[in-house]
């Protein structure tokens, strides 16, 4: 036998958990100043139909100077596919996309090398690898949630075929709430203004606690609620896997989310269990409840009325302020802020939480599948 | 070739999700009123000393009948070590622990073997699986997580030789809130009162709210919070797989799961950047950060602090009253409220909330291993 | 921030790789004299009707004490069907079968507890994990294959209704070979005889030469050969998933697997092209190919001819006679050979093949389902 | 409750299996024709050295045109690395490798866009799929290969900082076989020949061979060997994933296989369990087996000896002849061979098989640290 001597000096650290899903699954890679960041869809069927433009479409909800109350960085972020697709038709192959990074300004970034910026990953990953890429927050930076802006967009192809549709939209920025119920009418209302907030008196509101926010270098947080419509009943497995409970990590996995609640919520421990009930009765025929404080998942299983629920965001750690923090070293020194930022993630996270939401019921959509013998 | 005709009748539907963690692996089984509950741990490490009698001091936490606010099923919960452990320390190999199910009154559901109760499993179960265990909710029925308990009594037995401290409360029952904060006195008193609320006084208050409630046939809801001390720096997996996103799909998976936020949560979005930020500072050696809203975790990775986090619970569905509500044929019935159920799920998912967390920990701890070269 | 400081002594491994399958999937546990070996079936579809006898008539094909060949240890090994069926029909949930040791004689093994046997995994597991269950080989006995014929059984079930036929027999014992093709005629032979062969002339040759190997103390190989019927077209994945490269590794994981070929196998390679090419034609209405060196699978998806493959098994390790060894000290010793063990491990090993080409197929079943849209 | 009505026409099947390894992860993508052919590895730890060069060396091994027995297509095959390296050093996130496709003549395949080339994998994958991308065999062409290799050679990398060396060539070309064992002298031989023969002359009959096959517009098929040393004791999990088998899948996956064994294999089924046994003795100190039968894994997990397999690789399918075939309509036709295709798989596969291997390593590497506490 031959004695191996491992003699290695550094610490190694590797990270996983870059794929999302188990039969349409999606892997995502890129830093926020590397050349590029894409996703493979791995478990798309062959024979739907990929239409580009629909993805580019999605890309420009999520894009950096759509609106003056966003980042003025400037990403083009076109999407290439470069695999799983022929004749415009998907082949059942994996669906290779890639999005080039065209602005990165890396000097933008020299300033925060060795220091850490708070209620950042700095910290945290140069103690986790031993190493990290400082550009941008490299692989922590929001900028990954594009590769599943592009790899949503899939999915909601393929959801449309069903007839599932989702709706995102922002519901709070800081102290402003809106507490309607979406309609025909107000549901149109969304993407009509920069804040994506279906009230469009208190869109202008909130745009403008944005600007005043932004002026202050400062930044705030808010919420967005989603509502999924025409859901088969028989989506989600239970116990672990129940879908309000994939729905919630995917809501997590999210940059600057803070929690997750659906149906009734956190409100809704306040409640007897008298009034909470969704007592079941038959509605034009179908099966349906008078309330929906279930959010529209019992037992973790979809039951076809609509699911909803909510996700909150931090206020972006990134402000235009000095800041005490450390260094490399563990010294105390002052982080001043630097570059172009958004003052609140919400409206450009609409798209992303329906990206998410998109991927997993086009998933569980499967998994309920892998079903009759 | 032959040719195969495939001539299936009814729908036949399967379910997965019973699995939970990726490198420390439990896979859960049984049913309500079957013959058994389990648990098969799959990496747990060799050289563990496995102690049964703290598995079955777990498991007493969880048990029914413990108090008077409680159901009052008489389980005897006592686990069975069937592999993996040899001279009562673990040998690398599954670890399969059984709990049979010895109280069960099968006939207390012959009520409802055709009907479904409201904000129950039982509807999506039937329209998913085309058939079911009506017994006492079979596979969907809260006696499952007695398979976590048992699972999580390991991880935490793993977790002590690492130093991490799992400690979890009830911090609300409807509508009474505890609002402080966890101290070397307080936390001696959770274990005291039947409620598991750290403030001796408002458990009384809690306690005779859950009675009250009860007697109407009623219950309630409520919160429990859960404080993780001793975490290294470094666990979680960026992107899809943030440590707060694992953790909060673990919760979401109990039963009765309606919400989860960490560190500043929901209330955190109202705050601004500049208040938020978890400045760095250096204390007594080691780097601390003056305020936590980020509940310990930065990035998706733990920062050392202590992490955080709240878990909603809604009013238990079963009622003793009765409610309106539809059969399989569709047609609509009344369901009345029978046998023996918790008024209200806090106080008995304290030790689940603490299982669901050490499960965590300890596969992001062994994630994290995988990784030096 | 907290100081950690991990002081741990012994080296502490653990293990996994106890499942099999991804959507039929399984999880082992057990060792050999430990109380029980089981198995959690997760992914059957709900509507199967689950019999358990034929589940026990596997057991008694794989049972040690059938027949003058092969080991005399009595186990009776009825299964015990714990959770995930329902009136005789599964429902979705994990499907737990349980296979207690009843005749474990530990004591036999007390020999050995610190000296490792050659060809055994005893100094394997011992440096894997630091400490090992001796008796009887603990977790790498060929006993853990029980729980995959309990499995295997439930697989069957399933192929039934979808048409699929598995049979595997013995082509060779030592240097006795069968050579001939199976037939309506001869495959009735295969279960009447000890040895399992189609032939029953040689069969009687095989039965001799075992029974006088046996007699001398050692012990001989042989190979087994697995024909599958009706398998739709279109099964297995592309690339790393092919059909054929999981029923490799399914075979391979077999206890004394040496080697795997499907089709025309090793003596294929001699071959050119123009012969070994499998033209296509149309056979009674049906696609088929005159020659079948393909052996059914084609860029390793199922091309509905009949799948057929081969496997090697080594003579069983533990003979009757002194070897020279090493003891945990790693000082020199002799093993010598004590116990009631078998001297030809094929003939109890065709059940198991079967067992474990039904999980790969029936996953793989599951596999191509989802997909639909 | 909403009903939805799924009315789709057309058979939509889905892919999967384009990832392989647990912890050090591949996933492959990308057509023979398409624009660029991928891998991303997940799961790579930081701080390893990414040396490109070395990336570019392996695949000009595998690259087609590198002699006169290969196909004569020109594929420049340079990688690009796209994510996971920041100074030429590895980050811990996933690795992005990107070989675009440069000379493909898609029009070569027009003649088989709708006939089935015999014991190709197009009938298959139209079945399953209902439609392919058929220039070149799309996903299911040997081009695939690309990106293991790129893959592997990162894998490399990682083991080369462990000890561990893996070595492989060709051992049969048709009838043509060396039965030697590798030396000092001769391991250098093997990539000085076009063959990869470690025998210099009988690399040159092999060579000979080959091109007279070619002439004849036929192919041929042979058998790889290869070697690993140096690999610690203690890869490889027991029951399923054996390191045998997970080596054996990772051979069967790649395009041609046939068959695989370790050790003694299929010749060793013929001997008797004393001769076959590996008895242990003390070799300069360290454990050691005097043969080697179980070629270096025992119980599934290696045992410090050297590892070696045998893969069997079928004549390629290929060829310039008329062959009789069936269209999409199932009708009758003629398939006529045509392009630049090569006339035996062995010489180019080498480097695959030495990829899949260090893959396979890696990972298991990895499995085994998940492992202290």
């Amino acid at each position: 036998m031959v004695i191996i001597v491992l003699n290695l000096i550094d610490i190694f650290v590797e990270m996983k958990g870059n794929s999302f899903g188990s039969i349409f699954r999606i892997t995502t890679f890129g830093e926020s100043h590397g050349k590029a960041l894409g996703v493979i869809i791995d478990g798309c069927p062959a024979g739907l139909e990929i239409d580009e433009n629909f993805i580019n479409h999605e890309l420009a909800r999520r894009r950096p100077g759509q609106s003056a109350i966003v980042t003025q960085r400037k990403e083009p972020d076109q999407v290439q596919i470069l695999s799983g697709v022929f004749n415009n038709v998907s082949i059942g192959t994996p669906i290779s996309l890639l999005i080039e990074n065209k602005n990165q300004k890396s000097k933008d970034y020299s300033h925060i090398s060795e220091k850490f910026r708070p209620s950042h990953a700095d910290y945290t990953y140069q103690e986790k690898y031993g190493l990290r890429d400082y550009r941008g927050g490299g692989r922590s930076s929001a900028r990954e949630t594009v590769a599943r802006v592009a790899a949503g967009a899939i999915a909601k192809l393929l959801l449309k075929q069903i007839g599932i549709e989702i709706t995102a939209y922002v519901c709070q920025v800081g102290h402003l709430t809106w507490e309607g119920e979406l309609s025909l009418d107000n549901i149109k209302e969304i993407e009509k203004n920069p804040v994506r907030c279906p009230d469009p008196n208190l869109a202008v509101e909130m745009e403008t606690l944005i600007k005043e926010i932004k002026k202050q270098g400062d930044t705030v947080g808010g919420v967005i609620k989603c509502t999924i419509n025409n859901v088969p009943v028989g989506l989600g497995e239970p116990v672990f896997d129940k879908l309000h409970a994939d729905l919630g990590k995917a809501m997590l996995s999210i940059n600057a989310c803070k929690g997750f609640e659906y149906g009734s919520g956190f409100e809704g421990t306040k409640m007897r269990g008298s009034e909470h009930n969704d007592q079941f009765t038959i509605k034009e025929g179908s099966v349906s409840t008078g309330t929906n404080h279930s959010g529209g998942i019992q037992g973790g299983i979809s039951n076809g009325m609509p699911i909803n629920f909510k996700v909150a965001f931090k206020p972006v750690a990134t402000i235009m302020r000095d800041q005490e923090s450390i260094d490399e070293q563990h010294q105390k020194t002052i982080v001043s802020g630097k570059g172009r930022h958004d003052p609140c993630v919400v409206p450009r996270a609409v798209p992303i939480v329906e990206a998410m939401a998109a991927l997993v019921l086009a998933d569980h959509y499967f998994r309920n599948k892998t079903s009759k013998i």
